[in-house]
């Protein structure tokens, strides 16, 4: 008689590798990839080292799936923002805003998932979801050309633009919340540093002074 | 009689040092990082796979020598355009311009460089060199705000604005170039590749209709 799986047998196995991917998550929200040490996962998670290894075939395959869940969180963010009513312009600056103001709420995390150097396979990942990202804003940005709200140009090249503007600009003050552990952005500089986001990305877009 | 290494052996050893770093970096320009095999690369420096490692501790190592020089070489382009005499904003363009027409020209190198999923040492000098690139464009920013040619704004956050922006923008546009070979992209397509990053990021910079 073949082995065959019972559904309280895939149950359970569903369950434990949900576990793992969970613990994994909190490692890397707290200290990054680099603090998710098998052995530190396995002891959150209460199993053995070679059941993570059941689970996943490597390392690099657990950290490229928590990292798809993480982005895919914060792209979907970005999508519930941009499809609101109202004024394109408003909505991509609101996204923007959003995508900023999320990654300095936790910023061991948003630095682990724009700028930590992990592994090729994670760097995959972040390509792929930088073409999210882009296009989201994309669609948004052909919307307001449509619209006459904002100039004529090409959406494609402009939302890689807004990506890595926004991105980029993230990494600097992001990267002592990952040195420090979670030392947090004061509330003034926080305003600050997100507005000048804000304001080089929409006069980039529409050229007019924000 | 305690060994001493004698001056020419030095030069010999610098040589061959020297050769292996070259023969890595003519297979990266070539075909990226990924081609840039052990055995490949000692097969055209013509030493064996063992002389590598007692000149590099590890893959990882020659990479991150191979990415430093590269990058280096763009850094200095860099400088070069923006100290040149003039109105800083049109040294700024000229710099943005120069950048991204030089990826054009070499895409396959400047994709290696800007985005190819490689190693955590790699991905280590990658941020260091973006902050090498912001650090030369906030000069320029600062020297614009005081000369009243660009409106005043946090240099620092705008610098990696920029470096972000054209970093991200030229990653689609290079990626067909790293996937096929040496695919070039038409003469048309680039001036309006190059055209469009640049007023995005002069218009983010000055908020006047570039």
């Amino acid at each position: 008689m073949a082995y065959r799986e019972t559904e309280k047998m895939r149950q359970r196995k569903a369950m434990a590798r949900q576990k793992i991917v969970d613990c994994t998550y909190a490692c890397v929200s707290d200290g990054g990839f680099r603090s998710a040490r098998i052995t530190r996962i396995a002891a959150l998670a209460d199993v053995a080292t070679g059941t993570i290894y059941r689970h996943f075939e490597s390392r690099e395959d657990l950290f490229a799936e928590v990292f798809r869940l993480a982005t895919q969180r914060e792209v979907d963010k970005v999508a519930e923002a941009l499809a609101t009513e109202g004024d394109v312009t408003a909505r991509l600056e609101h996204a923007l805003r959003q995508f900023a103001e999320r990654a300095i709420r936790g910023p061991v995390m948003a630095w682990s998932l724009i700028a930590e150097p992990v592994d090729p396979k994670v760097e995959e990942e972040r390509l792929k979801y930088r073409r999210a990202y882009a296009a989201l804003f994309e669609g948004a940005i052909r919307e307001g050309i449509q619209n006459q709200c904002i100039p004529d140009q090409d959406a494609s090249q402009s939302s890689t633009c807004l990506v890595g503007a926004i991105a980029e600009s993230l990494v600097g003050p992001l990267s002592p919340a990952q040195a420090d552990g979670n030392v947090s952005i004061a509330a003034e500089d926080k305003d600050r540093l997100v507005n000048s986001i804000i304001r080089f990305c929409m006069q980039g877009l529409t050229g007019a002074r924000n």
